[in-house]
């Protein structure tokens, strides 16, 4: 499974998420962060396969959804509204955008950038492959 | 904890690794990529938290390393001979080149590109802040 853009073909696609002036209710917890981000996995089509959140000290909270995917994280902090979001993705079958617009929507992002990172470009893999052959 | 950037100030820093031309060995054994990406996680001086990885169907593992400072993930493509890797850390305690290091010479990688992402920008935070009171 891989992604076309144009004549080129990558591997996986990554989302980064910069999510500002959150709305603080959630940013702190743990449990809340974990189900918010299992919400997002499952509106995003993905699999999960685990979770791991954790609390930072001493505030914000730190987590991985691994999906069958690849892998969903997230990392907040607090005491700056802030969020920072990472989903990456082999395959056609999950939608990282809409884990992004869920978040956006349920963090209540003021403002937030999403920038989308190509991984594993297939005709450098190819190239590099034939050069130390 | 942040990083500083000549006047610049970010909370969090990214490393996106391509390994390319890896030798096969352990690409296609969850158990084995576990324990180099524990180990290049250790060198790199971050507190592993828990780790999660999994077999992909037909073949290639994927697998993400909590840490204290972050996440430290991981994605092979074995028959490509390709392996993806993603560190994010916060604050100046773990060094995740060092895991890339580690990385690159233990899965043999004779090709590779490192990408750092800068995340959490202080002063967008501040203006978004300031901009939505």
């Amino acid at each position: 499974m891989s992604f076309h853009k144009g004549e080129e073909i990558f591997l996986g696609k990554q989302l980064l998420g910069e999510l500002y002036t959150c709305s603080s209710t959630y940013l702190n917890d743990p449990e809340a962060m974990k189900s918010i981000m299992e919400e997002a996995a499952n509106y995003a089509n993905a699999t999960i396969v685990q979770s791991v959140f954790h609390h930072f000290s001493p505030h914000g909270v730190s987590g991985v959804v691994v999906i069958q995917e690849s892998h969903f994280a997230v990392h907040t902090w607090p005491e700056h509204q802030f969020v920072s979001v990472d989903f990456y993705t082999c395959g056609a079958t999950a939608f990282p955008e809409k884990a992004m617009e869920f978040l956006v929507d349920k963090l209540n992002a003021k403002q937030f950038d999403v920038k989308e990172v190509d991984r594993g470009h297939l005709s450098k893999i190819q190239e590099f492959g034939n050069i130390n052959k």
